[in-house]
């Protein structure tokens, strides 16, 4: 099996490059499963997927090079295909990979010696993205974020869902590119690291030889650029900050994941078709709105005009990081969202979840352990010496089978029985309120406790399975919790409630 | 007052630009106390300083600028500084400082109108970093990543302590250089957010226009490039992750800022003067370890050999991001380290240090609350009906002044005495395993109670301030665990230990 491999790199105008020697060291990068490699190209890409093998390789380049030929000669162009009318964006889309595959056809594939390489680079997936800027061949205008949103939006598709080690070649980029991939990625596989082993390794050549003309003629055919690495390490778990305001059961979940509540995680977890329809439809309407016309400019030159007329907003992308997530946490976790679960079933996700966390992970898992013990019953340390303290099973299985903790423990205390006084420890409650219950739903409660806020956490125990289920009561103003743990500072929840 | 704002610039190759008109535009940009301003310029730099008069303005420039000159007429360079006999690294930095002071004298300055800004160009820091690569100038090899470093060092002695504004403006990198400044501002800037109220701005200017030679010339002269922003948002507090193997009392530190563990960070709250001697002294060696020399090249062309020998490695790197921590935690935080602390003192830095994480803060405040609970007692709901269960202060004051939370909770349960069963509750215990408390330290316990383990977390009783104040008894297993904390997995925690 083994973690699957990804090479990403970022392309600015390929027709400006100069073949050189490239040349990657193993030992010296300290890579795994490589080879050494060195050969003289006009890009870095056929020598990383010589030395790499990457399961998948992927350009990113950009539509300002749409209709772009450079002259070469008196009357040779680069690359030999005519400019075209082009009339709108999915036709820009095709012209500039037709552009990047002659390139890849004609110059890069000339200088490759391995039938292996150049079947690879026929794999080579291009995808064109959202530029920016004048120039003779184009003029593009629109939000330079959107080249952010772009990547999200066909890496979230295209990279592992399960283990993964993924490569991002920078040599060749310009501009805004390389920042806004390596962000893209890193806030990606963030998500991905969560339940996967996740690598990231940025590459970058060393620059190209400059000099007098005549100079960098001789050090050029000399040079050896040594592919070397600007970032390498194991990926950690990045929390998702971002809400959804238009969906607040989605962002109730993403809560649930960077917070840690595992029943609110299996009540909001999203069917993972909606979350891709809604982007795949966002993502529609941006391409919808990007007018392109074939026109002179002020210097007489015939080009292709791009204006987007909307952009990729920060929910959008928000919704994608979403998205892969799911695509992620689909491998390891089916049937949800469900109504109900289980301690067994919550431990498991909490494990599972937050295995790179332990803050988080023992926090909560702690929790549940008192639930388990309010559960089944415990021996407790009174006044008078220690006794079994009953659990919530011994009382559920003789006539009511269903409650909100809350309701239990008043109930039950309201009796001077002492069998429950652990369903208040288990939320929340003052010692100095006299021990009466405090109806109000506190947020901080709700955090400090992994979700499971008094009032709201109701059980139901299933006589027939001999099993206790945990749901919540009041879903709206769970929503709500969850929301406001996500949005609300610590400071603030002290100011304005006190529990 | 306000927050003090920052601008830095990354620079490549300055003698390679040419001017244009740069433009801002702060309500595209949403940004506030700015000014619309355009300018034809080389640079971005004093258009930028123009629109958001930043306290301090700082250029990040290449050691690969050493001795650098072009050519522009028969017998003209640029620039006009001739290329020297360089034969330390004090005097290569010192060289393409002023060769880039004369670019902003001799091609910045001329082309800027008002005199304030003028000034403001004499501020501006110089900073030279070590580069790399093959030039008619300069040969420069060592390690990729140590641009990161260099950044990072000086960037933490320079970023303000207190509330921030921060700009990166990447137009003019190349290469390496935009990714690793970014990812050294997000690093330092993620740890200043812990306390004060940070915002990143990442600006690249659109792309200088190109084409042929004919349509550039005329291209240039008509386009005006806006500034963009790359991103652009508030700063979230970023935890540090990595430990220092060399310093574990500093690892330890660490551990109890990104996990939640207050006694921990009052008892290893590291002396700055420490950390910066250590960081500068590691730097000097850097340095010191650098070869320069004058020599001819294969091409007969005479230039300087930067040989950097040695790295700045990632221990290096993380006492930086220490360093820098301490510098904003010393505006808020005075007298530490301590042996001890009361609950207090406890809650003023939980809310101070965790005010932007709630679910970190709100868990440690319900730990330090039910401590609070078990130092002075509290009505609780036993089998026989409700009474006060005496507190910590009650027993403490009557005889014996200080133990073991877990040697006080031993001695009243074996008097089957109830007032101590919630020490049992502060850590750890199962009620499974019969009553009998565990002795074992066990880490998941450790991290899930805020770091008040039973066994290692003592208090004592002053008398005549008739205060109680915590501390830890074993400081060297109190380093482990806190060090076990950041480096330890859950799956991997729970595999070791049955708590």
């Amino acid at each position: 099996m083994g973690r699957e491999r990804v090479l990403v790199a970022t392309w600015g105008n390929p027709f400006q490059w100069r073949p050189i020697r490239y040349r990657v060291e193993c030992d010296r990068l300290g890579l795994e499963n490589c080879r050494d490699v060195e050969m003289k190209n006009m890009s870095t890409l056929p020598v990383l997927i010589e030395a790499l093998k990457p399961d998948r390789a992927i350009i990113l380049a950009l539509d300002t090079l749409a209709n772009i030929r450079i002259r070469r000669g008196d009357s040779t162009y680069e690359p030999d295909l005519e400019a075209k009318e082009l009339s709108d964006y999915a036709e820009v889309r095709k012209d500039v990979e037709e552009r990047v595959r002659w390139f890849i056809e004609e110059r890069v594939k000339p200088l490759v010696k391995s039938e292996e390489v150049e079947r690879e680079l026929d794999r080579v997936e291009i995808l064109v993205g959202p530029g920016l800027g004048e120039f003779d061949n184009a003029s593009v205008s629109g939000d330079m974020l959107d080249f952010y949103g772009f990547t999200l939006f066909e890496l979230s598709q295209r990279l592992p869902g399960g283990d993964a080690e993924v490569f991002l070649d920078l040599t060749h980029g310009i501009n805004f590119m390389p920042v806004l991939a390596y962000r893209a990625l890193k806030n990606l596989l963030g998500l991905s690291a969560y339940i996967n082993e996740v690598s990231f390794h940025v590459l970058n050549s060393e620059p190209y030889p400059q000099g007098s003309p005549e100079w960098a003629r001789e050090a050029v055919k000399k040079s050896v650029l040594h592919m070397r690495l600007v970032e390498s390490s194991p990926v950690r778990p990045k929390p998702l900050y971002s809400l959804i305001p238009e969906k607040p059961e989605w962002s109730a979940f993403i809560s649930s994941v960077t917070n840690g509540f595992p029943l609110a995680f299996v009540t909001f977890y999203p069917k993972i078709d909606e979350v891709r329809n809604e982007i795949k439809g966002r993502y529609s309407e941006f391409l919808d709105s990007i007018e392109v016309k074939m026109s002179e400019d002020e210097m007489g030159v015939r080009k292709v005009y791009i204006r987007r007329n909307s952009n990729l907003s920060e929910d959008f992308r928000t919704e994608i990081k979403l998205f892969y997530l799911l695509r992620v946490l689909n491998q390891k976790f089916r049937g949800y969202p469900k109504r109900e679960a289980t301690l067994d079933e919550m431990f498991e996700i909490t494990r599972l979840l937050f295995r790179k966390m332990p803050r988080i992970g023992a926090v909560t898992c702690r929790q549940l352990e008192e639930m388990k013990a309010f559960e089944r019953g415990e021996t407790v340390y009174g006044e008078h010496g220690p006794y079994h303290r009953k659990g919530l099973i011994d009382r559920l299985s003789r006539g009511k089978y269903w409650g909100a903790l809350g309701e239990i423990a008043r109930e039950v205390s309201s009796k001077k029985g002492a069998p429950y006084s652990r369903a208040q420890d288990l939320v929340r409650m003052k010692a100095s309120s006299g021990g009466g219950i405090n109806k109000n739903v506190c947020l901080r409660n709700f955090i400090a406790h992994s979700g499971f806020e008094f009032n709201i956490t109701h059980v139901r125990y299933d006589k027939t399975e001999g099993k206790v289920y945990w749901f919540y009561g009041d879903r709206e103003l769970l929503m709500k919790l969850c929301i406001g743990a996500l949005e609300t500072r610590l400071d603030r929840l002290e100011e304005l409630e006190k529990c």
